[in-house]
């Protein structure tokens, strides 16, 4: 079971630098093989299908609470999708074209399908897949794929913030960098328990430290890339068994903190009423804000 | 952000009674292009690009909220198709075929890609999909369309219901016709107050009650159908202007709870050795279990 | 521009004598890459793009007017599907698990997604897709590949007519082999007016004759291989031009006939209820009924 | 059965003004999920496997006889298509590099896998699957299905619009927006008889009326949007007990009209020698026309 | 360039025990996400975009003669998967049904689609896709996924042995067993090569040892754990210094042997005349055999 | 089983040109449907499959043969694509956006999942899919397929010859053009000893000349299209009995040469270091040379 928080894990910055291009290329960091859905739903499965979780707990528990911790990294990679489009196109009656400026985007499905937002889809538009899980129930196979998978996904990252100097962008995939790095690390070290084999050492892979990126700098400089959080009020604690010592790039003591790291408002979305969204008229919102504070049913 | 708990929704009956090709119907209520995977990365997208969200809270706070739920019912469903998978095989020598009995069921990744376990395809083995995913952007038609696909979802959920008379199916099943149906209500509510048309006298759709279902009547009788739950410690508590008034199957008055619902906890998945999960020797674990107890790095 | 007729190509043999796999083999004559829904289309766009009409008016008026009898292939091929599947099931309520002798069936999805009818999917389930479609706009081309898929096409019905003697799978996929046959001929016809290469010496590929099999031979007997039809009320009438001459198996002479051949009933498919198909109980039928015959709109 | 005409619904303006990104736009209306393909299909298997059709016969003939509707609207988008594509190469020798003004459209397919013709594929160039067809057979739900489905086609359609002015699109996209409104209106109409409740009521979704696009307001304007067609010669007359009352938009007077609507030649599209099509030479062409002209067989 | 020799790698025992279910299982190892297809085609292309060759010539070499070797795997798979299915059906005339035996087949397609053939598919029928390779670029990255895709082809084939005793699948699978775990192995070397840090230890994943799978231990007491081929008659020698010291599971020493093991013939695969394959008469082979003497063009 | 050689087919013109657009068009020639993945794994499997060999050795041979040419050609291919990428980025510290220049490339796999190397994908980034693969088992539906393969193949060639002058694309397509020529002549052949018509005088589809693509033309004056390779050391000799007098478009006598046509030195590819490949510092390459040198494990 889940819980939900009405926040984001960064603020994203508020220029409005409408970029489709660089919103399509992050679409790669939410819906590719290697995006936050296939680190999401790895963990999501691997932890439904957990055997001897008694014996194994702190495995078990590293993974269910790292499930809840990437649950917010595809929430914040969809938001800073939505940051990159925001302003695309500007109002103007149908007739008058408005959407003329999205037709040569890259990725038309976030003018047709969508109203300029996140999609589960990669930068070329092919939805993601649940093929992109990988659940053996090996315990060693399932970290080593996990472990592979957080490297891969860090490159990912790392090349769509070579790509892209957008604000929204590099704030995300900055602090992403950080965080994705915390996973690597994490799996590093559970196999190193699970194995006995300095996994650990073979971090960073690619060896371009993350401290090369100023919008990642940023964050290690204040030690993000050290704690690991519970995401749970009172469960997962015993991953303080596998999160310890210190970080093999740069010997910062590592931490585990219970519950969740201190969250940001949601910004709000404008409307935009050349793609009908939300497409309620100040007459309409009247008639529903009227409606919303009957007592009762509405109809009967 | 969400945070997550080492509970489940309901308490699954523990009979050991193999039963593949249940397992492999249930698939389609969970990576099916109407299973759980749907319902919730459906909301999951549509929360994330919500528009006007300040003038629109209420439903804003109904997708956020509901969300959350539907992460619960994707674990839950995962977990009733582990368990009709359970006793499938039992351990013998590799060279005396200890899987033979899975060769002729239905899905074989449930044997040969996974140890036993659920996975995010459909009860064909066809992967889920991000095509699943709708999000015009516009309120009324993305309300119609979580109307819609909750209907669709439910009949998927009556007929699997109809399939197979596994225990845990069954409680699973019947559970979740319960709380689907809550969102069906929910999004007709929601329609209705969007709109101004009297959409909840549509259901239910198809037109068999839940409360031929005896598994569904079950929690129908505890008024389970009548309760909507923020699932947030504090957020999204403003659902209570759309989920109010009466039920329109049965009248009963409608009913907001902060928070969860109560869990249950999640049972011990044993080790399946003929599939080599979690594949870990009585002696390795030893090894393990004292790698845990160390403090600071386990390899310099 | 096309219009409808409410009847079918043959009358189908009304034997009840259920066979889900029989359906599920037939679906690859349907739903297969050389199956119904793939010539269809194939000629479809092939229609669309076609170039230089005014000059190669007989070889457009060919490719347009199969078009035509392909949409009733599509519906005859639905129409053997459904009869397999017809009495799979028989209604019980729910907790009598009325769909249970589905559960093993090879092809989930005509009982899950469906209620127990044809869907454009193959025989494992995959859905049919528009890349199976070719149109390379090189006139030659498009008649060699035209000429090649109706061979794969004949193919793939003389292995599931061997699969399966359901009678009305029979009688079907006879029927289609004589037609198939008629189209195989005609684009190699097509080739060699427009090469002056003798294609039609290939036919029949496999070389086993259509006559081998009974109920294709009883269509052979009636000359139905001969016939070509424009499907068309005025238009398409130079398919003469191509179809002429004699048969290249039997050397009966050619006939094109204006308009289509005689069609029949399409039979009632009656309700089930274990399915909620249509889901409609006599009370409401009476409602419906009184709606259906109120003059003006329903509701104000 | 189908018959074929050698005409299509509209007179599509003769511009040339090669876009080919408009082109790829318009694909979207065709084989996207919410495309021509999509409404086609999913009334085609409908109608195969309607359930009691001599109880709910104008509920049949309604899905009947839009599927042939359909056709002509698959037909009608892939010209304009068509339309957006001409003029966008010109013939040169190879070793010119004729086709290079193609490499850098956003969709490739048109250039390489077809002689610039439509084909059934999204903007991003993925195919259109079976998978977009919904049929429970459970007749409210079918017509739920059909009525968001169709909202979702109009959605699609008015952003289209908005996305290119070309002539062609322009005239097909509004011509479809009034054609594709009737569908809506039609399916809300059927679902307010087969349930009481006033769906109607929620149209237009999204609000924006068709009337706000000069190129629909054209047609709305001679009344086109208050028939419907039955779209054949004899057969689904009883549409008249859906199809009555008058517009919820604007209050005129529906119609049902016998047959089809007055169709217009399909003109010809040009040779494109540097795609090789039709790729017959002059002296070809008289070979051809020769053959054409001569009787019995080509060849012995 | 490669070169072909008409050999395959083992001799399969020519058991005839038709095993249709048994052929579809195998199909997971050719044509899976881990199967040979997959192993294949990432070396495959890794070789072709390896970078900075010259300075990392034995990697490069490992890879480009790795790719060889599997080449002859996806061959010996395929040859496993025709002997299982060898006998499925006997000849009877088309309308004594003699397919009947395959239609409840778990895999259509090797009826239907082929003629008892292998086919680039997995377990349940979906194709192999391009989507399964990887390729970062980065030369640690791609040994650490090397290593990981080879342990989960190890981990698959583990459990196919299990699946089925059919003596061409346990003689394939055994040997592949062997040849695979060299693979693990020899990317493990790479990866302690480039990075220093002692990947071998964490082999065998799963830890049980091939030594426990009897049709595998056979060629490990021969010592075909312990040679790695160049697979070439004169390159890729340089493997030689990956490939060294000993294995890291039973210390033998490991060698080098430049060109391939000794292959054995390809067993000739009786007509199958059900399935028209080849489908050539009696009298049609003289015909052919007279063409195939003939000097010159056979037409002029 | 196979041999590989450390060469290619061509020397690729050593231009640095970097054109990401044009290289994503020539992915339709790798991964595409009718691309070389297409032609190597139809033959790969057909020659798995092949059934009563002995009686159709030649047929055999020509099958298994020409497999090893096709391995070539995607090796070559790949190539094309890499010369073709080559130059698109230069180095710059990421926070300096070094791929900016890719954002807006139409295939932006090429930059996020590679390193700027070909991949088994299409012209769209739709990866090749095990369903292009066509394997009927009937001898003559399969050279007839095969025959169609290849010209559809070289249709695509002509296109992407007219979509780009990009040399080292130039210089690939053109002998590709040449030696697809001769795969098509040679299935040709082979139908006409299969069933005794004259099929080679369809050729060339479409009817332009290879000789008119200058690139092209410079190999037919070598005679390059009238050789057919064994491509073995010793086996498939008897291709000779099908490849034999004269070739149907310019006459000139056909010839059969046993192994393989000369090979060209594979070009070094350059580091990127944005794209962090291979990834290896200098310090790095000397520990690593170091390790390659030492004798024995380099851990223990």
């Amino acid at each position: 079971m889940f819980k939900r928080m009405d926040e984001i894990l960064i603020e994203i910055p508020k220029v409005e630098k409408p970029d489709a291009n660089a919103a399509a290329a992050i679409q790669e960091l939410l819906g590719g093989k290697f995006g936050e859905m296939s680190t999401l739903n790895n963990y999501l499965y691997q932890s439904f299908n957990f055997r001897s979780k008694e014996k194994l707990k702190p495995f078990y528990d590293l993974v269910m609470s790292i499930t809840a911790e990437e649950l917010g990294h595809v929430e914040l990679v969809s938001h800073a999708i939505n940051h990159c489009l925001r302003g695309s196109t500007e109002y103007k009656k149908p007739d008058s074209t408005p959407l003329e400026a999205a037709k040569d985007a890259r990725l038309s499905y976030h003018f047709l399908a969508g109203a300029q937002g996140a999609m589960p889809f990669d930068s070329m538009g092919n939805p993601w897949t649940g093929a992109n899980v990988f659940n053996s129930g090996n315990l060693v196979e399932d970290l080593l794929h996990n472990f592979f998978l957080e490297c891969g996904a860090r490159t990912h990252k790392m090349k769509v913030y070579e790509m892209t100097d957008h604000p929204a962008a590099r704030a995300v995939v900055g602090f992403l960098l950080v965080r994705g790095g915390v996973h690597v690390v994490a799996y590093a070290k559970a196999l190193e328990i699970a194995t006995g084999v300095n996994v650990t050492k073979l971090v960073p892979i690619p060896s371009l430290n993350n401290k090369s990126f100023t919008e990642a700098k940023k964050y290690e400089d204040k030690g993000v890339h050290t704690k690991l959080y519970t995401y749970s009020d009172k469960d997962f604690t015993s991953i303080g068994q596998i999160w310890k010592g210190t970080h093999p790039e740069d010997n910062q003591p590592l931490e585990v903190i219970e519950g969740t790291p201190k969250g940001y408002p949601i910004p709000e979305a404008p409307a935009v009423e050349e793609e009908f969204a939300p497409g309620i008229s100040e007459e309409e919102f009247k008639e529903i804000a009227k409606r919303l504070k009957m007592a009762g049913n509405i109809k009967e």
